[in-house]
C-alpha cells in the first residue's frame, strides 16, 4: 500500500505519556490531527491529560488549527490498538537502549506497513535502535527540543537500514505538522542542537570551576547578550553580517577562529582554510540568499526589537 | 571633587566613530543623555551622523526616554573638548594594544579627576591597557555587545590597578542608562558572553569540518530550537528547571556532564563532584529565587509564546 502524502495525514499515534510523549500529543492536537496514544504505566492516560491540559492554554495563544480539539485525543488500552492504521508513529519511551529496540520492533509489527515510524531519542542512534525490527527500513528518529509543543525544532535522521524515502517522508510530514524539521545527512551522537548546548554548557560550567564567573553572571551574560540574537539568527550568519560586505569569508581571513591570544575558550578550532575555508563561506553566501549586509542588518534590528518589546511585556 | 551619582549624570563623552562608538552614542542619546564626542578621521563626524541616524528609528520604535534627542550630540574638534567635564567617557578605538594604551593615558590626562573611564575592548584586559595612565584608578572595561543601542549586556569588570568604587560606579551608571550590566569580579580573556559564543562556535566549526552538519542545518538548528530558550533563560536555569522539583541537584547527580556516551562535544566537561556541584546548585537556587519548577515552566512558556509571536510577526 502506498504511503499517504505528508500532507494529507488525519492521525498519528502517540507512544509514551512522559513530559515528551505528551508534549508530542499537545502538539499534534493544536496542530488539527487525531491523536491515538498509549503509555503502559496505570496512571499513564491521567498523566498525559493533565500534561496536555496545561500545555493547552499556550497552544490556544499562539493560535490552534481549524478543527484542533483536545477531544481528538484517544488514549487506548493497548499498543497494538493505538498505533492501527496511524499514518505516522511518533515514540517517545524512556531513553534507554533495550528498551527502545524492544519497543520500536513491537510497534514496527503493530503499526501498518507503509507507516513511518520516529522516535523521540535523544540519545541514541537508529542504527543501534532498529536491530530488531523487521521493517527498519521506515525506522527514523525525530528528537524534539522540549517542549515539543513550543520549541520548533525536531532533527530528522536515519539508521543504516532506513530507506532515504522514510527520511524524506517524516521531514515534510514534520514540517506539514507545523515543526521545523531539519534533516540530517548522517548520525551524529547528540545529533546538532544538544551538540552545540552541551559546547557551551561545558565551557560554562569551566568558567564556574575556575572562579572565572558565577551562574547568575553567565546567565545573565547570555540572556543579554548572544542569546537574544541566536533566537533569529545563527552563529554562522551572525558572523557572516559581521564581516560587513566581505561577509564571511572577510571575517575567516581577518580574524580567524582560535586566533585570540590569550584563547577565548577551551575548545581548540580547526584550521578554517582551503577547502573547509570555502564551504564555510558558501554556505553563508546560499543562507544569505542575496541578502546584503545592510540587509542583514536591517533584519536583525528589526527581529531583535520584536523581540525586546514581546520579552519586556512578557 | 565627588563623583556625581551614576543616576544623576547628564552628559557622556564617547571616544570613536565606528560602529561601537557610534552604537554606543545613539544608545545614549535614546536614553535621554547629551553626549559630546570625538575621532580622529576626517570623515569621523559625517560617519557617526550617518550610523546614528540608521539606528536611530529602531530606537524610536523602542521608546526615547524623555528629552531624548539627536541634536543633543556634539562632535567635538578634540579629544579634550570632547572629554572635558563629563563624568562618563566611553572609549570605542580600534581593538590595538598600543592604540588604546595611549589613547586612555591621554583621555585619563584630559577627563575630570572624578570622571569614570571605560573601555569598549573585547580583546584587552584593563590591567595591559591602563599602564601609561596616571589615575589607572578609575579605568574599566565595559565591553558592550553589537549592536550596544540593542543588545542590553555590557560587561564590566577593571585591571590591577582600578580601584573597586569605580568598577560599582560604573554598572551603576550602566543599570541607570539602561543596559544590563554583568559585573565580574576579575579579568577573563573573552569575559564571558564571547567565551560562550565561542565555545559553540567551535564545535560549529568542527561540525562543519568533520561533514556532520552543514552551515545552514546548524544555523536552522540553534534558531529553531536552543537559541530561543537563550533569549532569556541561560543554560544553569534551562538545566535547573530540567531538573523537575529536584532542580539542578537531581540534574547533576543524574546526568552527571560528559556523561553522555558516545561524547556530544569535543570540550570535556570539569568533574562536577564536591564544592563544585553545591556551587551550582547554591547558584541555580539563588537565581531561581524561590520560583517552583512549575513556575518556571510557566514562565518559560509565556516568554517562549511571546518571542515566537514576536518574531512570527517581525
Amino acid at each position: 500500500m502506498a504511503r499517504v502524502e505528508p500532507g494529507s495525514v488525519d492521525r498519528v499515534a502517540c507512544i509514551g505519556a512522559g513530559v515528551i510523549g505528551s508534549g508530542w500529543v499537545a502538539h499534534f492536537l493544536a496542530r488539527g490531527y487525531r491523536v491515538t496514544a498509549w503509555d503502559p504505566a496505570p496512571d499513564g492516560e491521567a498523566r498525559m491529560n493533565r500534561l496536555v491540559e496545561a500545555a493547552w492554554p499556550a497552544l490556544e495563544a499562539l493560535g490552534l488549527a481549524p478543527g484542533a480539539s483536545r477531544a481528538n485525543l484517544s488514549f487506548e488500552p493497548t499498543l497494538a490498538g493505538a498505533v492501527a492504521g496511524a499514518a505516522f508513529v511518533q515514540e517517545s519511551a524512556p531513553d534507554r537502549l533495550a528498551l527502545k529496540v524492544d519497543l520500536l520492533a513491537e510497534i514496527d509489527a503493530a503499526a501498518a506497513p507503509e507507516a513511518v515510524i520516529a522516535s523521540s531519542t535523544s540519545g541514541f542512534g537508529m542504527t543501534e535502535m532498529q536491530v530488531k525490527a523487521a521493517r527498519p527500513e521506515r525506522l527514523v528518529v525525530g528528537h524534539p527540543f522540549n517542549p515539543p509543543y513550543l520549541v520548533p525544532l525536531v532533527e530528522v535522521v536515519g539508521g543504516e537500514k532506513t530507506a532515504q524515502d522514510a527520511v524524506d517522508w517524516a521531514t515534510a510530514f514534520y514540517e506539514a505538522a507545523g515543526k521545523t524539521a531539519v534533516k540530517m545527512s548522517r548520525e551524529v551522537p547528540g545529533f546538532i542542537a544538544n551538540r552545540l548546548q552541551e559546547a557551551l554548557w561545558y565551557e560554562a560550567l569551566h568558567m564556574v570551576a575556575a572562579g572565572e564567573a558565577t551562574v547568575e553572571e553567565i546567565d545573565l551574560a547570555l540572556t543579554a547578550g548572544p542569546g537574544l540574537r541566536w533566537a533569529f539568527m545563527g552563529p554562522f550568519l551572525t558572523f557572516h553580517l559581521a564581516g560587513g560586505e566581505g561577509g564571511m569569508g572577510h571575517m575567516l581571513d581577518h580574524w580567524p577562529p582560535g586566533s585570540m591570544d590569550p584563547a577565548w575558550t577551551r575548545l581548540v578550532p580547526p584550521k578554517v582554510e582551503g577547502a573547509l575555508r570555502d564551504t564555510i563561506v558558501e554556505g553563508c553566501e546560499e543562507e544569505a540568499g542575496g541578502r546584503s549586509a545592510a540587509d542583514l542588518i536591517r533584519e536583525r534590528d528589526r527581529k531583535l526589537i520584536a523581540v525586546l518589546r514581546a520579552l519586556r511585556e512578557a
